[in-house]
């Protein structure tokens, strides 16, 4: 006779079933938003007179010492009260009396989950999207310093052309930035209350949805019950814009780990952001980035598992569903130490622009420079000034010179449309700073692009 | 010297690299997309003199007659061209001489495949919210049919509550519109112009990003070229609202398939969208609903196919990227037949109302009312009531008797406080439309959500 | 000071890093592997002349007294000791002095790692092995009372042929012996030590690896140090295996749910394996199968994480490995508890063979056999036969009544090669037992199949 | 009236069914398999005296005709047959007539599907394999080459102990040979016996399924037949296979792409096996392991998708299994083509032993010799050896010379216990030739695990 609904049941539930079963010592975390939610309902049925005010006044001290109980650890959570709801409604009744077995009028234990549930994701989205912010700020001082900074552009891993770092970490801004935008669409699209669902068919008694709704910070009640109590589509979203968000992160950390490595040198991590080795004390192991890279794999298994959780499932509610949580306040913790550690280590780490700018002198980085030339100089089609280009960088390797260090004659000889002009363009800053498109590399347009990053990041502070 | 870039190469590429890494057997689907970008980018050429006008124009015709070739098959796609691009300049180039090879000055194919996937994603977003909203339709003529009609609500997949069939489908209406939201954002979001970016770093070239991005219908320019080239989130997120409506369709596909089973009888597939079997001459097999629930596999695996793609990818673009089209074309196609095919399989599908009320005098479905009137009328606390309440069904079900047909006097013996008035209260209809609350099922408040819906669906389309 | 490796670091590191970087909060589930590693390695080294016998002592007794420790509760974890292993080495040093520091001569945390997470691995999968066979002992008691008990076999959820109810399980510990021999042989094959692998390239200490392998049971020793550090393909096959074995209880879940509905009606689960519904009073809800069914998410996410992480690795240890541990433990540990619940669920669950027959008489399940009828007695080619049954059918469903008991006359009607010893045919049990090719549905047949699940069970405790 | 099951249909499938349901445009890829198995069929249902003689030659010459149609291009596939059963089967009446329809007596598309499905997976396991082989035999090739060629074993990206290259390559030939192993045994417990199952209950008719077995090349027969009609591990397997191995792929491309890369120079792949930037004429990009990279994800997500579409099916066929054919398809292509053009890669390629052996010389590779050093010639524990070492290393990043390179005098600043026989300890190649343990990095340990890969490929040739 212990559990709550076992009134037709002969035999009591196995101690086995209740640790497979029960929710309790994980989703005890949403205890701040059951509360609340229950402080909105208890409010909500006064205001209809379904409960006194008396009562309603007993809840709300009962609700406020149950939190203090769990706030001060002396809350007994038991794996037998099944869930979080059970084991704060059955404390209230021990606080209380009687009073508290009426708290739970007019709603059910899949509308409170999904209020509970919801709302936490609701806030991690904004807190999520917050902590971007921070890393985008530390990610802008940096890059601020160095739109000056040649770093090789790459693609395949082989040099390109010539950039600057600070546009180069713009491009990160540039991710990072969507990912806000998604955490924020998706607080805006899904901050609708479920309370008042009851089990799946609404109630017939005379709640007010709106009342609830606004005290708990929804813009909207939602419009069919079936569909609300086994919505997870809340729960996919935050899923996915955080798998999206590590993969933008993966990628960082993937640079920042060859960036560290002997062969690039391009940056030193500080010691407080890196471990060192138990058999080679030479070592210096990029292992924060390394575990970013990694982390990675644990979110997009909560992805996988949720996206395998739901489907097929019929309506309504099924026992399924419990297992929305635990990827869910993994993937959470995980984005968030992720966004924490990577913002210090950003903020902390030391830009090498020398080894930086030798690289660049490497791979004939003005190649395109130099089809550009043979083009807008010299009036060649650009497949034949990109063939031409080609012969001039198999001239270089075989003399053992870069491109930008070619003396005019070996260029002339060539192609004899090739003029003098041509060694301005072929210098590794003058290469950069040409690409003055929109969008482009040249250190204006660097400025230009990290500005809007900055009004971004204020704007947003300010509204 | 057959390859566009081969200039410095001294050794021709293998046939079994053509193979391997040519897209254009697939690629070509997008063929559309980059002529329409490279009309774009030379009518800005021309415009900022970079071509003259007589060579825009023998562009243009040369592109016209490609798209001629194409469309007519006559084009003739080789693996050794590597890709569409390749293909399509070197027929332009055969066409027009040598102004063809003027048409790639100031990009490259990086910026050039951006916007051809680009375009392609968008496109195919709101082609899609158009299907859902398509299956919606035919949902919502079938529930405006329904509202009256009872059928077992459940949970666990055990008769909860009884609620009636307009008020069901409404919740599938739900995730669709939902479903239909994500696409529209996605393609607002992500609505901007590649175009220009060339390789990775922008271009000397006197280039107008504004101009191209107006005429290829894009909102906005890119921020940063070096992201551009690499971000794949547009592809991501296609894939990821795919994903969620897939599980939404294998969800009302479980239930079609249940509804099918002799033991339901709820619902049977027209012979036009069923099959039979080879060696069972009885069977009716609801393939289409097994077969979209078994679809939803292949776009989960999409997603994952490209998650894993992107993970740890330094920038900026790496031909591993090449591994997103595949994925999202076969997805997209799924997601387009899928939609067609369950729109069909729902406008041609009989309803059987009286198997669903027949089901809704079994499993005691007006327990939860029975609860609610010792509640209300009977002012016991909600606990209490439940508890009561599991022992008149305990009684009914040793009695052989559902709930919603037993005697008042069996009822009166469970609980002296039980009055007459209950019997009104434990009517399945009765039970159905008592359940007001916004959001709930009753007839009335089904009608308003489904008038929600139609709002909906008809202010789009106005619009 | 405080870390083991940080001679060279001018910084100490920040306790944010400690956060992320810690794996001792879960990786000292293996503290025993650890130790009884430990010992091995201990003992060698004394083997070798490495160590003294008198350190030797100590380090036993040290490391004897920190398993008590650890035993007892009383071992204090500390998240700024990183990782189990250097937190056991550090107590060891505290208790034994400079000799503890010794133990980790010719040695690293990289093939300490690998010793201790491949023998948990190991164990587990004999462990599973052997819990999967314990499940399929009461599948097996369940099959042996139903070899005679008729239930309607399926395909597409539509009734089928007549099959019985032993039959039906059998085909659940087909699956399930398969899921064994995974296990047993992924055991076999991993049984490798990774032992004296040092960091990655071996030890010049005069180190004997195969003694090591023998003392902590391993079949051999591993052939490249520098693939023995990064391998985790024993991780993934024991999260591929895990993940079918879960794919298979999400199959019989999927049934048990089904056939515990109103609807089906053919088993009831035990209340001690059922709960409630905190709303419906009524519900009894098989929370257990649902959970089972949910739970293969999660694994399935496990097993794309890892995926994730290793994919891209260069060699050797790079620290994304570590995220290998928890979803390993998640997994594993969902198995068991999944296997055990599962077990008692089937043991105690009622078979309701009653409503089972009954279902046989709906849906025409001799259909098959009147063909059979038509093509051995009529001469009839098959696919004619096929025809003439699906006409059959036709007939019975516009008269009401099934194939089974159809008249004579009405038959004939049919097809005028039909003759009065059809009525034979037509029997559900005669159907069932029809089936007598190997591996068919015939009681006889069925039984035959028990025996050889019986034989393998029992063959295997002997061995 | 024209699909061979709608003897009750009373209207005809829609052509949009037929494009969705119809799997006859990838599961042709059987035809070889399913010829084969209808010859065992017809020769078993001859010598059970279910078909004449004259009846079975009928059918070899049917069934030898309409192969020679589908090998010169001349058969007919059409959508409207749903699938290759269905449109060999017809093409065979139409060509022997009735004879052609007894074909399918005591069997179903059930068992077909199973038989050819499963064949064709197994001969693909044992081709993969071999392919592997072939690829490690090119590895091998190399490997011996340099089994003196200094290379910085790294951990951590970050330069750990001198190795050697044939060392380095022969991690991969362990990762390899698992993978064979998988391959080989997935095929040796999955070679069984369908065929006879029929529908899901087998068959009244008097069938031989060993015979039938043994003419296929099965090693047994299928225990239980509603287990085989609906088992899809051996798919399931096949897909983990090829994931682990293009896991490992992934891995060796990611290092080639790096060691491509004008940071570390260590190799150049061919001319042949590269590819040039349509607007960077000085780049010769990596797109063969880059690609290779890529494809895990499209397997991976091959994987998921049938883990989805299996899970939570009930028994026995569900149409929801027709999609595990694509997935497998794409995915043995991919593992085709992919070890395929590695090998050539490999082959193809130039390894720069002077760059490799240059790297050695930054980092301190030598650090554990050291600390080695210490321990045994100086009796210092290990803790402190290692500490000692550090400090080491600190003086030669203060001195900006490379431990192995360091003068006395300053070590013995360090540490007054050093002796002058150090130096010999910190030379590069000593420090390689020192891990002599099983399994080490030293050329003669080297040596020894390459013959021993050799000799495994080599007896595999010839048993």
């Amino acid at each position: 006779m212990d559990k709550m609904w076992s009134g037709r049941f002969s035999a009591g539930a196995s101690n086995l079933l209740d640790q497979f079963n029960a929710s309790i010592m994980y989703d005890r975390k949403l205890y701040r938003e059951d509360i609340e939610g229950s402080l909105a309902h208890a409010a909500m049925l006064a205001k209809q007179g379904i409960l006194t005010h008396e009562e309603l006044k007993q809840i709300k001290e009962g609700l406020s010492q149950v939190q203090k109980e769990i706030e001060s650890g002396e809350f007994e959570w038991k794996i037998s009260d099944e869930d979080l709801h059970m084991g704060i409604e059955k404390r209230l009744t021990q606080l209380i009396g009687d009073t508290g077995k009426k708290l739970h009028t007019a709603r059910s234990r899949n509308d409170q989950v999904a209020v509970d549930f919801r709302r936490y994701v609701l806030r991690k989205n904004l807190e999520i999207a917050e902590a971007i912010k921070l890393l985008m700020e530390a990610i802008l001082e940096v890059a601020n310093k160095h739109t000056e900074t040649l770093i090789p552009g790459m693609t395949h891993l082989q040099h390109a052309q010539p950039i600057n770092f600070g546009f180069h970490l713009g491009a990160y801004l540039s991710m990072f930035k969507r990912d806000v935008e998604r955490f924020e669409i998706s607080f805006a699209r899904n901050n609708i209350s479920p309370l008042g669902c009851a089990a799946l068919a609404g109630t017939p008694h005379n709640v007010d949805r709106e009342y609830t709704a606004e005290l708990l910070g929804f813009d909207s009640v939602s419009v069919n019950c079936l569909d609300t109590v086994s919505d997870r589509d809340f729960a996919l979203e935050i899923l996915f814009n955080i798998s999206t968000m590590m993969m933008h992160i993966s990628r960082l950390s993937e640079e920042l780990v060859m960036w560290s490595s002997y062969e690039f040198g391009f940056i030193e991590l500080s010691d407080e952001y890196s471990t060192g080795s138990s058999i080679m004390p030479q070592k210096k192991n990029p292992d924060v980035p390394e575990l970013l890279r990694g982390k990675t794999g644990r979110v997009y298994g909560a992805l996988v598992g949720l996206l395998t959780v739901m489907k097929g499932l019929p309506l309504a509610y099924n026992k399924d569903t419990q297992e929305d949580k635990e990827g869910v306040f993994d993937a959470v913790e995980t984005a968030e130490i992720s966004l924490e550690i990577l913002k210090e280590a950003i903020k902390t780490m030391q830009v090498k622009p020398q080894n930086m700018e030798k690289a660049c002198a490497i791979g004939h980085l003005s190649a395109t420079d130099l089809a550009d030339y043979l083009v807008e100089k010299c009036g060649i089609p650009f497949r034949e000034a990109h063939f031409i280009t080609g012969r001039a960088v198999a001239k270089g390797e075989e003399l053992g010179v870069d491109l930008s260090k070619m003396e005019f004659k070996d260029l002339k000889e060539i192609d004899d449309r090739i003029q003098e002009d041509v060694m301005e363009y072929l210098g590794l800053r003058h290469s950069m700073n040409a690409r003055t498109s929109q969008g482009g590399t040249s250190s204006e347009r660097t400025k230009e692009q990290l500005e809007y990053f900055k009004d971004y990041l204020n704007t947003d502070k300010e509204s």
